[in-house]
């Protein structure tokens, strides 16, 4: 049991934000993910907002949760028709879920110039509409669109829509902050105002952050009574974004000792990044809690202090939210991270030792180029391997060429380009080519066409992911790309890197780099 | 004059941010943009810490600042030598600037545990330090350092810190929330615990954000009468930064009508580019007032509602500090933000026409192919003016080869790529070739020189930022790949975008349309 919901909108408000479309098993995934973290809501869209969401909320019919209620969303009815006639509300209709949530105006503004229609009229929209779903059996929670911004207006009227939505049995009333604009204190006052008036009601509170403070806003919120905080995970939405529910999330539990989810807070930082892929972006490595930074200690005297006691310059033991503590610019950070390494693959190696001297100045040159180990720490194994256990090489390459070309050389096939490669295996040169769907596509058949005649095992190899990024934007087209590639052989998983000015080069690294650490995986394992 | 005074610490506590370092001719630049927007004051680091500060403390005097003042950072004295024989000051007095800063502990198991000095002997060392450096003739600001875990471990203490600063002359106490985890309610009242004891005192709010509650806490310090609010422009700093001094800015002299700076509050979104580009860092999109998203919209309701008034879903005017409201275009935007692109480029033209009608088939049928017009708009616009000015195109194209290798062909020239581009003018054919770092440099140059023969105007134009994003990571290297590509002439920039299974032709399209809105642009000027 959770003292305070959590509700997590990055599917509806948070695919609202800029750059982001989720695929239907995008969708599917973060559901999964935000399941096992434990939050109590997810809002899943509007079933019937196009094809894409009603094949969604169709596949989630199949999906067991253990403890999310799958929330549609869509807005009151239209005014000029019933309820029955009205498309917003047989869309909801639509999906085979118990819970919707549906919004309408609460800002007298709101209403006559961009509804336009009279006060009263809005009124009777909210309350019949809440009436007919509640009437189909269906939970009803009424998002009281632009609610702070009508209270500071009209404090009567936006109180109005609440007691409409309330007349027509809502089962939760939700205080938008749409605009964002609001201060926490604001929020505070009138939230208590509210919980005040409602004594027995569950009351949300839903934040947006253009004035910064909608994480703030949220636990004032909470202070005042409210029992649901609605956001997304990170803090993705529209303009500034959602309130940023890590951030809630761990600052409830861990600051004011609310449980608000049912799952494991050490899972955090991995969920995080799991729907941060999902979502194909960076969380801003100063992110409260789950950025790459957020228990980062750089200063000498922090440093010092942090060693001493990690109270000093922590306001929480990081491994509570499943984080790290990382010391930067620091030869005691960068060794102890690189002994981390090299103890799983050869344990009891001295810290002093020739070998970890040698692999600390390879980790200080790489990085100098543009590589960066985390997220392909197997790029990293590959070098471990190769100077603990000097031996024959698996295979050195020879030479690649790929030839692109538009219109496609053939296009039927669908192949715009053709790779070569050749490699000297065991003493013995063999070459191979092969077509594919760009460059990198040709060149990793090509690759392994080669490399499979010696070593069968690499038949089960097969890329599960390819991301791309450029390090250095002002250069344009020359500049310098950073390629991750994530491989799997059914067993295993693993991720490597290259990085180069050029891409397709980068690109063959990584490969080559996956490939090597396939075979020094199954070297060691046979040992 | 400003009622609350702004204190930028950039210099020196967000150089403790991970990955930032400055040059001493960064620093003068970021100085002087401070004193332009109008902060009060500058603190820019140790004199005393290395060389580099030392000379820049150096350059600083012959920089003539109209609002700021030079605050130079340093510590109490240590433990166990006089005020003359310490370094630390003697590094502080080796400035010559009027304002110093100097932090003590004012947190007790700080001051047991970290320094292992008694409770007394600490409260000496604050006094001792500030009448000394008073007693040089300098303005001293006394940093509490956690002084609000301090004051929820034994406010009795902390308070004496305090004390001992006052007592020693000090002209502003400075309460820092070190470990950045309070909630803005508490730092309230504290804060107002410390203006009642001291009402007629100087007092100034520090904080972190390692709750996500920076801003907040700064402006509920501000309610308690604080008169001095310290972070950093952008909100860099250590782990999770300092306060965003960009949004409380804003929230300051927006929300509560308080003036912090005595610059243009309209110079804010270039002043925090221009920092961020001394910084090299890219200003997450999402931040309030200065963010790239930070007044886009993108629901189709929304869209609606800010196009019939914006204060529908923007909390102010974005103008108000120099930031432009964006209408994206998605699948959910539609055909309102159509017709503003297209009342752009021909006006008037009626919503039902057939030509707007196709143009939104067409917009469908890209957006399935996996285009996104957000962030690309240009691309867009190209076929907005083919489709409403029909006429000879500016060019066909032909085919193209890329071929690239490694080792590469030529070695010396660092160039992995050669390209050839074939295309039609005005009845006339053309090839060239080019060289380049990767594919798509080597493409870029080729394309252009066929094209910059017929058109001379093309020379201006060169790229300024390039980026690859994969739209389905599990296809791995056969995914899609989507490429926005940045354009200049130095007069406009204009971003473009393409779509493929192939990262080479996806490239080509976003330079292709880069070059046709070029020339679709001149011709429209010049009619």
């Amino acid at each position: 049991m959770c003292t305070v919901d959590i509700f997590d909108s990055t599917l509806r408000d948070g695919s609202q934000g800029e750059g982001l479309s989720f695929s239907v098993d995008d969708k599917l995934r973060i559901v999964r993910l935000l399941d096992e973290l434990g939050v109590s809501y997810i809002e899943a869209g509007n079933p019937g907002s196009n094809v894409k969401d009603l094949s969604f909320f169709q596949a989630l019919e199949s999906v067991s949760l253990h403890n999310a209620r799958i929330v549609a969303f869509g807005s009151t009815r239209r005014a000029g028709c019933s309820c029955e006639e009205d498309r917003n509300l047989a869309s909801l209709l639509s999906a085979n879920v118990d819970h919707v949530a549906i919004f309408g105006k609460a800002w007298d503004f709101q209403v006559t110039e961009v509804l336009h229609i009279t006060l009263e009229e809005n009124l009777e929209l909210i309350s019949s509409s809440v009436r007919y779903l509640k009437e189909k059996g269906k939970t009803v929670f009424f998002d009281a669109e632009h609610f702070f911004d009508g209270y500071k207006a009209s404090s009567q009227y936006a109180l109005a829509c609440l007691d409409a939505a309330l007349s027509g049995g809502a089962d939760c009333l939700v205080l938008c902050e749409t605009r964002g604009g609001m201060l926490p204190d604001e929020v505070y006052e009138m939230t208590k105002a509210v919980t005040a008036r409602y004594p027995d009601a569950y009351i949300a509170i839903h934040t947006h952050n253009d004035s910064g403070c909608a994480v703030a806003s949220s636990i004032m919120a909470v202070k005042a009574g409210a029992g649901q905080v609605q956001g997304t995970l990170l803090g993705i939405g529209e303009r500034c974004g959602n309130a940023d529910l890590s951030t809630v999330i761990a600052d409830l539990e861990l600051k004011l000792g609310i449980r608000c989810i049912s799952g494991r807070l050490d899972s955090l930082n991995q969920t995080c990044r799991a729907v941060a892929a999902l979502c194909n972006i960076n969380i801003p490595h100063g992110t409260p809690y789950v950025g790459s930074s957020a228990f980062a200690h750089k200063g000498g005297m922090h440093i010092d202090g942090v060693l001493k006691d990690p109270r000093s310059f922590e306001h929480i033991r990081p491994e509570a939210v499943g984080a790290e503590r990382r010391l930067l610019m620091s030869e005691v950070s960068g060794r102890a991270l690189l002994m981390n390494r090299i103890e799983k693959i050869k344990p009891g190696l001295a810290k002093d030792s020739s070998q970890v001297v040698r692999l600390m100045e390879i980790l200080k040159e790489r990085e100098a180029e543009g590589y960066q180990y985390e997220g392909a720490e197997n790029s990293f194994d590959v070098i471990i391997y190769k100077e603990l256990f000097p031996s024959e090489p698996f295979f050195s390459f020879v030479h690649y060429q790929t030839i692109g070309s538009l219109p496609y050389a053939d296009p039927e096939s669908g192949a715009s380009h053709t790779a070569l490669v050749k490699a000297r295996v065991r003493g013995e040169s063999a070459i191979a080519g092969a077509e594919g769907r760009g460059p990198v596509n040709a060149l990793d058949k090509a690759l392994r066409a080669v490399l499979e005649q010696f070593y069968p095992s690499l038949r089960t190899v097969h890329l599960t992911d390819y991301k791309v990024r450029v390090l250095d934007g002002l250069d344009a087209t020359a500049s310098r790309v950073r390629v991750l590639i994530d491989s799997t052989d059914g067993c295993d998983t693993w991720s490597t890197i290259g990085v180069s000015s050029d891409i397709i080069k980068a690109s063959f690294l990584a490969l080559s780099d996956s490939i090597e650490y396939k075979l020094f995986k199954d070297r060691t394992k046979r040992r």
